[in-house]
């Protein structure tokens, strides 16, 4: 008989071989790969004794009625979907370490006080539609008529895509309300290097991080670089140097505050031409709205000056707000206690990156569990999380969900 | 009858109406735009009994005997190739103002000591072949076999180019060694903005810059924007970012130099990722080639030193190295004796512009006069010199002809 770290070990093996191409680990919203995956974790819930229903978009849920089925439930789940050349963490892993931890308190025999929904989301990261979290947000209430028109590559619609299959035919919608459910788990790997920095296995997760997407352009003049002296130039690329940096320092003087330029373009681009314009991205994160805020208006001012300073014209498009999500303390802190009575640990941490956590939090309260990862490596076929720490994983969940009071 | 300033701008409009582009002006080596305005330049030049012979390659040569036929000849010229979208003045100006000047002696009947060569060169820019200077550089010696196997975009290599116009039938071979000549001087306008802001119409230059390119890569590693801590990160942008405000910084502290960053790519280039490498350019110019190589080991030290602290890898790739070319000071003096005479000014200003007298001063001293521009504009169809600026430049050279003794 197979431990439940083990049978988990053989489960994300066994989902990472189902993929839309031969070449590489990819699944995405409805693609055959992706209902595969459904189907097979639907079985998985079964051997579970789970009673299991699937949402016409793919989304799976399984039900664990407990003690008192009739009771409000708690949620916990991950997505099953994945980037394209992806690894076989992200996602994989929130639904089978649950699926782990369920097992082995029914290998106790114990009843949890009320019921457990597993869910399996059929999209978080976005891939075919280019709009993330289609799964969570079917979830909480029907896609809007906009939504459902948006097509892929191939020039089919969501709505399409979601009658195309044959999977919606015994389909059941899924469909939680707000105030319905007790809250949202999810157990993710952390995507970056923190906890493999601090020598840590994992951490509860404080908050989903706000961010703000920039677009910056700086224009100055295009000059010859061999006959314009340097105080006559009004260099674009230099100013947007100076910002670079700038954005940097503000960042790095107000942690947990992070700043990323990713992109820069500059025009004419030639070696020999002074650059006229520098056009660059900017995302800034932080878990508090109030201090992306703050620090929008002191990267706004500090723009500002070096712009004017250089003889520049300073353009500050906007182009995406997304606030943060706070973690629910009560959640957060029984997570806390339990991850402290499996690790010793009481590693608390933001996040950086978007989970489902973000659509569910506007119906339940959410709390998270961070999982190290080898060398913060995510969306790649590289990631990785090693054994024991899939096992610390399952621990916490499983000692989180012994530790439920009725 | 004209003045010599009026001719000279009719022939400006003239030159600038012959182009192998309906769209735009532009001229290269050989073109048939090229060889039409060679032609005209020669009745231009024959109208003042020259005698004039033209070189298989396209450039024109118009001998003044002057007094004494053979003794050694003062070259005077510019190129009259074009970029493409070009002005009407960069090269085109420094012959039409030779031949006014020349026009302006003979109005007056005087007798030069010594032949003047008016030297039309067929190639300056390059832009046919992606090689520079082909004219002067046939003047002081035959291209190499190497030089004559480059192709154009259509694969029609340099020789075949020579012998495929009709146009090398009755040439004859035009040639100086070295000592052969008295000196080359040329008038050309400044492709910068010093003049324009130090409200001078024309400068005597002092030497052309040398000019190092290099190739700079820094590398760091990629991370998510999201959930790597600031204090995580090796950005390569950021540490290019550094490395161009030192540039700046270095250049801004020892004046002339200049040093500019044209180019830069980074990668992946998301702008939700961590640039994990970016690759820019360095032109760095100086007239003294001393103070270049002083300037590029101090830059290199600082870029080492940045690279350092940031922990990313620094990848420095000399591109070209162009020693500096300095101006013969005798001729510079006499150039700056009629410059005062003139306009009242001892303005002497370097080049960081590259031109013919960079390959002329291999075979004989060369000295060069600045016009004005327009704000700094040259390369574009908007480069402009005034007539009055235009007429300091023919007064000057005339001047200074008029000055030589035998």
């Amino acid at each position: 008989m197979l431990t439940s770290l083990q049978s988990a070990l053989s489960r994300i093996d066994q989902l990472s071989r189902i993929s839309d191409s031969p070449l590489y680990l990819v699944r995405t919203f409805l693609s055959p790969a992706n209902l595969a995956a459904a189907s097979l974790i639907s079985e998985w819930m079964r051997d579970l004794g789970m009673e299991v229903s699937h949402a016409a978009d793919g989304t799976v849920r399984g039900i664990l009625a407990g003690a008192n089925p009739s009771a409000a439930p708690l949620l916990l789940g991950s997505h099953l979907d994945t980037v394209i050349d992806a690894g076989s963490y992200d996602g994989a892993l929130g639904i089978i370490a649950a699926l782990a931890a369920l097992e082995e308190i029914l290998a106790e025999n114990r009843t949890l006080p009320y019921p457990i929904h597993l869910l399996a989301f059929s999209d978080e990261e976005g891939i075919r539609f280019q709009t993330t979290y289609l799964g969570s947000r079917s979830i909480i209430g029907p896609l809007d008529a906009e939504t459902l028109a948006i097509k892929d590559a191939q020039g089919i619609s969501i709505s399409a895509a979601i009658s195309g299959t044959g999977w919606h035919e015994n389909a059941t919608p899924i469909h939680y309300s707000l105030g319905e459910c007790r809250g949202y788990i999810e157990l993710h790997i952390e995507q970056g290097r923190v906890l493999e920095e601090a020598a840590e296995p994992a951490c509860v997760v404080s908050g989903i991080a706000g961010q703000s997407r920039l677009c910056i352009t700086l224009t100055g003049r295009a000059d010859h670089a061999g006959t314009t002296p340097m105080a006559l130039r009004h260099d674009a690329l230099t100013g947007a140097a100076e910002c670079i940096l700038a954005a940097e320092s503000l960042a790095q003087s107000k942690p947990p505050l992070v700043i990323t330029v990713g992109k820069i373009q500059i025009h004419p681009g030639a070696s020999n031409s002074i650059p006229q314009s520098a056009t660059f991205t900017i995302d800034l994160r932080h878990p508090l709205d109030c201090s992306r805020d703050n620090a929008l208006a002191e990267l706004y001012l500090q723009f500002s000056k070096i712009a004017t300073r250089r003889g520049l014209a300073l353009e500050w498009i906007p182009v995406q707000e997304n606030p943060a999500t706070p973690c629910d303390p009560t959640l957060t802190n029984q997570l806390l206690h339990s991850l402290t009575a499996v690790t010793g640990s009481t590693a608390l941490l933001p996040s950086g990156a978007g989970h489902d956590g973000v659509i569910l939090s506007k119906i339940c309260p959410i709390a998270m569990l961070f999982i190290r990862c080898r060398d913060g490596l995510s969306h790649h076929p590289d990631e990785y999380a090693s054994p024991a720490d899939i096992g610390c994983g399952i621990a916490i969940l499983s000692h989180f969900l012994k530790s439920l009071e009725p």
